[in-house]
């Protein structure tokens, strides 16, 4: 198989994957990027393997790199080499990366998630971090979670930061997008037990009645969730607070309370 | 009181504030920085006052900034107005706060730790992040928890990064800097249960016979904890991890098991 050698900073390709960065260009180009050996193994063994493979030359030798090239060849994706101070120009100079692929975006339409497929399902609303966005998706992987539903204006889940702290639940966590009304109307379709931290007509969130498909939902990290949001909720549970704080992280908030549900689904077997 | 205000950005009280979002400077200078009404009321709340109040002109009132400005004059401390484009330039251009102040660090010694004061510490092994390291502060608020101990290299918990993501909690909770060898010699020369996360000859993280005061440890971010600390463990727990990863983010797993360890000192009291 030809391999393309890039040499030159301007190359088009470069420039391309470099624009992956920003989220308007994602969008146009329906694709997104992810670093690292560990991520792209990741990916690998979730099945998902990138259009373009992007390699450092007189990288050290790895066989799960070996591996990574030999599958995305075998699938029809290109590979592609260059000196590792271009690679740097699009994996960042401060954690500069031998190699680094390209995927095409996933579908993200919430008529694609299976419900039945997952006792938990997280679901943000207007999340604006992105670090925060990519621990959910790793907590959900731990839980056992079928994926993560964001709602509203959220931050984009194919951010490299996102991607990147997801650890590879990015791969495994199906992602949908949706307007609260649309959502809602989903939900109400099937089964599904929406629950929320909230202080209003809350109970305890130990040992509260949770059943599966149990959709768990944290919000926006400085405003929370609103209000009607709140009362949509089959279920309202408050977490305690033993100090000057009425809230914790939202991420955090999530797992606490994932790690909750998933006790109590399997005592309830 | 005379009022001092500051004109230009050359300003050398501008300058050592400014420095201050740098570790070096903090360091040198025994201050830190935080931001923000919100931060700042909460830290006088919680009894803590900026040596230095910074303050935009032309910034809208407030009932809580008449009462900060108040107190820093009453407890002697400095406050300074400025043009808000010059705050900016202290405050960060993306996210400009009308207000600013400048603490004196606080004691960081171990020795200042009363361990009875709480039935629970976190503690953080080489932790990188300083959002984690924020985020565990904040955790350890809701928890009932006395302070976050750092182990080793950490990043710095006096870091604005760090300082923003405790939500206050900095302000709050006790924050120890040790070494391991100076940490472990500490704890045993009295009461407290040392408890991880981990894969080694470990029981289940629910119901585990957590005892107060318990200390939960959580590793570096990449490398978790090293073996030798694991083993000096009194309890070593696991948590489920139904997916492909083996580990959460840090600070979720410090808050996951957090909650775990203060719902069964309840239960058990």
């Amino acid at each position: 198989m030809t391999r393309r050698h890039i040499t030159g900073f301007s190359n088009p390709t470069v420039k391309a994957v470099r624009a992956l960065r920003e989220k308007k260009h994602r969008k146009q180009q329906r694709r997104f990027l992810a670093e690292g050996l560990r991520l792209l193994t990741d990916a690998r063994e979730s099945g998902r393997l990138p259009e373009l493979l992007l390699m450092a030359e007189g990288r050290d030798a790895h066989p799960l790199l070996d591996a990574l090239e030999r599958a995305v060849e075998a699938a029809g994706g290109e590979v592609v080499e260059m000196p590792a101070e271009i690679l740097a120009k699009v994996t960042g100079k401060d954690n500069p990366q031998a190699v680094a692929g390209v995927f095409a975006e996933f579908d993200t339409d919430l008529a694609a998630i299976d419900r039945a497929a997952a006792p938990i399902w997280l679901v943000a609303h207007a999340m604006r971090d992105p670090g925060n966005l990519g621990t959910m998706l790793r907590t959900g992987d731990a839980v056992g979670a079928g994926g993560l539903i964001l709602v509203d204006d959220c931050a984009d889940p194919f951010s490299v930061e996102a991607v990147r702290a997801s650890m590879g639940a990015v791969f495994t966590q199906r992602i949908a997008l949706a307007r609260w009304e649309e959502f809602l109307p989903w939900l109400r379709g099937g089964e599904g037990q929406l629950i929320a931290a909230s202080l209003r007509e809350a109970q305890p969130y130990r040992g509260a009645p949770y059943k599966a498909p149990c959709f768990v939902m944290v919000g926006n990290e400085s405003r929370g969730l609103p209000e009607d949001y709140e009362m949509a909720c089959d279920l309202r549970v408050t977490m305690p607070m033993m100090g000057r704080a009425d809230s914790l992280n939202a991420a955090v908030a999530a797992a606490v309370l994932a790690y909750e549900v998933l006790a109590r689904l399997d005592s309830g077997r």
